[in-house]
């Protein structure tokens, strides 16, 4: 069901990261569902994590590891997201990450743990442990394609991204996986996301690396509009490339890296909302003519959370009265619909508050039957924009939750 | 699909109240659209009316009506919510509020006009006029059930409900109809509803009635969180029973009205829920130990609008860990997770923010595989508590809105 995504495209090795995949059974019998990122010593790392205050214990105890000290490997399962799992689920995360600790030859602190999938159920952290020894045996620089594909839950293909870049004319990788499918609306953070570069880059800088592009990408994403327990994005940067260390947030070469950084998480995000449970559409709605990118936000938010605005996009009917509807009940207090125009690709459907004269249902109708929309709002208030991406609600969506345990 | 709700009650007449339904063909051919609600001369009315933006021409219309003298006539359609039109939807509401007085013997300006259907196409306001002449013939104080049929859209069951009461020992009547089915999320206002008493009450404080009722009513049901662009609600006091003047809010006998208007638009408001667009479940969330009635409706309303807890409900799924995400979601800034308790019914699934030992998945079970499901959720913080009603997202929701035109 995936909207203009094809298979996984060539990702490069990137200098000091090696990476398995290995079978636990947690969930999925007939795939691996276990992911070991090893990472050499020198890198630095930077993550973000879900808002959602029911954090999973991977990331309490992820957020915690990674800012005591660099991490050497990172260890993900999907099938149980070891979340509602109170002290116990802490103390199975810890577990695993000593085990691989155990078989790396460094410490249990060093190792940061990343689950997704039902919250609720105690991690089966034997499964886990017993599968590691064989997984480690396999880490290789060239498995990046087969860890895109065992961090997967619901997600019909595995996705990931790749770029050659340069920064003060030395070449540069970097390469990023992601998982997502469904309980998607990132806040301040992301699905599971782990991105790597061998880029030479202070551990201070690469969080302001972090902070700058997330914004504008994971966290401008919705499927559903439920936050994640589990959300987690990780950058490494291994820093045996050759380019020169970037230690400064204002300099040229970190404007080199954070475009690219910039580059592949928007991709990757895109490629979470392309890859949506059940999305047969995708669509951007840009919001401009407000007065903050707050305002600009809600519109956009309200505006792709309305079961009504998802439907009619699966029905691919030019229903622009929804559209209008989630306008005025978004928490706009200023807003005076008679300023307000609505285009649906380059179709002016509503001009200054009311349906444009001009504007014929098969004009919409042909935008509509397009899988890709981008939908635009201008408020006509301010100079303001925001940018966001998400899906549509169709029957495979209710399918897919109302049969699988999330 | 409705859920817990049987066939229309016995709707009593109310005094200086007659009702009409005719067929004007505007969306559906093989039913009545047409509704008119004769008041007799010295009746008070007050209403409320959508906090959409984008409210809908007959809003703008009847809004400003009400205000300028009490009304001889409510007229409302059904197939077309005369909403995104513009001038020319304000031009089309006018002319028929003045074909109905002409009919009635009044101004234009007593005439309240309603509309429901499709946004953004006119208002088929001929043939709407065509029919008014048939309809005014047919008038009487005994056709609220048909009037109740007559304001369905998707509504699967017409709503209504009916009181005798007393007021200072004088017996009187209430009656109320309701339409509803999508686009339900009311904000300081409700979908269509109509209630007519003959008690006597001064504006003022009919308002004053109005405002404090509807809070704990139809502002605390949601199906979608769409705010509709035509809610209405309007309470007409024909005056025309035994009991005395009610002119003061403070009084015993206003006490007395409002008790049992709240009671007869609770129950709307909760048909309203039982008859959403594809319902299977009817879910009471109860939300406690919040320091404000705000934070207890944002977690409640979190929850409700869920797509992961409604398809869940939809599935008869205990899959108690997408309530948790919504409530660790939701915008409550100081709230601390153990404290937080869940429960279905009276089973207790979360206590102090982890699963509860004694909790067993045969439990929850039994508890979701009930139609009528009552959620409780424990903030633990303060002392406020806050209710309200929603429904489950099914195939059907997405069927009936992908192929109806609201």
């Amino acid at each position: 069901m995936a909207v203009g995504l094809s298979q996984l495209p060539t990702l490069y090795p990137v200098k000091g990261i090696r990476l398995a995949t290995g079978s636990a059974g947690i969930k999925y019998k007939d795939r691996p569902d276990l992911v070991v990122i090893e990472i050499a010593p020198g890198a630095q790392a930077a993550g973000v994590f879900t808002r959602n205050r029911f954090c999973a214990a991977p990331v309490i105890v992820a957020r915690k590891h990674i800012a005591e000290m660099p991490p050497r490997a990172l260890l993900i399962n999907a099938g149980n997201a070891n979340a509602g799992t109170g002290d116990l689920g802490i103390g199975d995360a810890l577990a695993c990450c000593d085990a691989l600790a155990e078989q790396l030859g460094c410490s249990g602190q060093e190792v940061a743990p990343f689950s997704t999938g039902v919250i609720g159920e105690r991690l089966p952290r034997e499964a886990i442990i017993d599968a590691l020894p064989a997984c480690v045996g396999q880490l290789a620089e060239s498995s990046w394609a087969d860890a895109a594909h065992g961090i997967m839950t619901t997600d019909t293909l595995a996705k990931g991204v790749s770029r050659e870049f340069e920064v003060e004319g030395s070449s540069l990788t970097i390469t990023g996986i992601v998982k997502g499918a469904g309980m998607i609306c990132p806040n301040m953070a992301t699905m599971l996301a782990f991105i790597a570069t061998d880029a030479s880059v202070t551990r201070d800088v690469l969080q302001e690396c972090i902070n700058q592009t997330v914004t504008h990408s994971f966290n401008r994403i919705t499927i559903d509009g439920d936050t994640s327990t589990n959300d987690s994005f990780v950058l490494v940067a291994t820093g045996q490339g050759q380019a020169p260390l970037i230690d400064n947030a204002d300099s040229v070469e970190f404007m080199q890296l954070a475009q690219v950084v910039s580059q592949v998480t928007s991709e990757l995000a895109q490629a979470i909302v392309r890859d949506a449970e059940g999305a047969t559409k995708f669509i951007t709605i840009d919001v401009s003519g407000g007065v903050s990118e707050a305002e600009c936000l809600e519109v956009a938010y309200t505006i792709a959370h309305s079961p009504l605005v998802k439907t009619a996009f699966f029905a691919s009917d030019p229903n622009w009265g929804r559209i209008l509807a989630a306008i005025g009940r978004a928490k706009i207090p200023a807003l005076d619909v008679r300023s307000v125009s609505i285009y649906l690709d380059e179709v002016r459907i509503v001009n200054q508050g009311a349906v444009d004269p001009e504007y014929t249902e098969s004009r919409g109708q042909a935008v509509m039957d397009q899988p890709e929309i981008d939908l635009k709002v201008d408020l006509g208030m301010g100079s303001t924009t925001a940018r966001i991406w998400t899906s549509d609600l169709s029957h495979d969506y209710v399918q897919i939750n109302a049969e699988y345990r999330s």
